[in-house]
């Protein structure tokens, strides 16, 4: 009998749904915290994320099925043994995390981050020009199921949008233009909006260097929800305190939580939540990763192909 | 030769297109301040909005033509002549309030206003479950350019839309259901978000009672982007505290500047903006406004129909 842990934050109907595609399983419920080395080395299948130095590269362990997108602590050698099968959450994130990068840039665009501090002072101040995302050209950086959303809505809203991807292949809905990420420096200059959905790989990391910065228009919105190792704490600091962009909104760190002598907290320009967008907060989330384990147990209880399997390469998913 | 006074902020190509349309007229331009009473009493067209109390129902003024959507000072008696057609700006100011509006609901939707203060306090702090506007109810209360432009937004990003108008019509792009105002009660129940559009009028003071917060959903978030007169202060600040809604979001107030000590300033469920949303910070607000006090400035001259006459009954345009 084959023994799956169960991290996804699931209520009573989403354990029959799961205990549905394991017929003959013993199912056992955790938090993600609550996930020893004792429990880990039991499992044959964990569905949900796990502290991955806990996994101690188990041999008996099959499929880790992540809920989340990115997969970088598993993919470290040593983490996992050879025989497991590691699969990521793309297409749980898409809606959550790419409205809220959309909220991000219209906050930013309009003003509302430095109206709320103004509003905090007890001041009616009035901040001056706006722009209008209709009006803009948006460079979607990661044209995964995060980005397409997000791209989506930009151009629902007017906008001019242009992806960027790694692989060529046809135009996506929602997406205007498409370029190759070799491409990026020559597309940076036309943007009025640059918004980043990478996963965190050695190809992404500082990737939005000091002089892609510059090369940006200076009215030019920045927004991360990737991961934020694709841009340094310094590099963005020094481009928001030297006009060399407009604002920034980030979701995600260099180091997370932002360490508290950190001089993004106090830039008027930059607007940080701290990497919820792609939690459950949004019911959605949970709904599309309980369908997807459910899924990939029940493929890998029959030998069948799996969804979303990591390319321990590249970090993405194949 | 007819005097033209313009206190519309123009541009040099903006005289142009103005003066294109009242040839052998004399242009005066100055700021809606320095509309003197001496400068008004010599003009036939003024061409911008003017202080009210300078106008002494001045009778060689021919064509108020205002550069705002609100006509509430005009019309109060003894301000006009009886023989000035007033005319407001219906029409130029959808794209900067609907986009304003749209930003507010997604910021309070997504906890940004809460974030923002979390980042102030240099705390990572996670504020929990968001909600989509694309699972949303959306009533829209008042259906003129402005709310119709919030509506399409609304729906693109997959909300169901509700309209509420004072007369029967077809169901205008954008919106999915249209009730009159005498049903806004029965509607309050469904809406996740209530946004309020509406002109300040005897009809429309006050509107939002105590009972008509009570009676929305708990989770609901109220915007208003009309004229401050349609929520009473005190009322929308005792909805908020109790959790009658879960938050607002307001351009506008019952007396603007906000008073130092009103309570508004410190509720944190409150994002408040100092009527900003309708100036000329969107580029295209100023546009239409010259196109539309061309277009009605060459139509006074020769005698012909002008747009948007203010209805000094209801105070919207005829």
């Amino acid at each position: 009998m084959k023994t799956i842990l169960v991290t996804l934050p699931v209520e009573e109907r989403h354990k029959k749904i799961l205990e549905a595609a394991g017929e003959d399983c013993r199912f056992h419920y955790c938090a993600m915290q609550e996930a020893t080395k004792e429990l880990i080395a039991e499992a044959d299948v964990i569905l949900g994320c796990v502290p991955a130095g806990n996994i101690q590269a188990s041999e008996r362990l099959g499929l880790l099925q992540l809920y989340s997108a990115g997969a970088d602590p598993y993919i470290a050698p040593g983490v996992l043994h050879e025989n497991t099968v590691l699969c990521n959450a793309t297409g749980c994130y898409g809606k959550a995390v790419g409205e809220h990068a959309f909220a991000m840039v219209l906050t930013l665009q309009k003003n509302l981050h430095r109206y709320r501090d103004a509003q905090r002072r007890h001041c009616w101040t009035d901040f001056g020009q706006v722009c209008s995302l209709a009006d803009c050209t948006v460079l979607i950086v990661g044209l995964g199921d995060i980005g397409l959303h997000f791209a989506r809505l930009c151009k629902a809203m007017g906008a001019h949008t242009v992806g960027v991807k790694r692989r060529p292949g046809p135009c996506p809905e929602g997406v205007d233009e498409l370029v190759l990420s070799a491409e990026l420096d020559s597309v940076l200059p036309q943007a009025d909006v640059v918004a980043s959905f990478l996963p965190g790989t050695g190809d992404t990391r500082a990737l939005y260097t000091a002089e892609r910065f510059a090369a940006m228009k200076k009215t030019a919105v920045f927004v991360n929800c990737g991961r934020g190792s694709a841009v340094e704490s310094r590099v963005l600091c020094d481009a928001l305190k030297s006009g060399q962009i407009a604002a920034a909104g980030i979701d995600v760190c260099e180091i997370e939580p932002l360490p508290e002598e950190s001089p993004l907290w106090e830039l008027e320009n930059l607007l940080l939540t701290p990497h919820i967008s792609g939690n459950f907060h949004l019911q959605d989330v949970l709904e599309k990763n309980v369908r997807l384990a459910a899924e990939n147990l029940a493929a890998f209880l029959a030998g069948k192909e799996l969804k979303n399997v990591v390319d321990f390469e590249t970090g993405y998913k194949k």
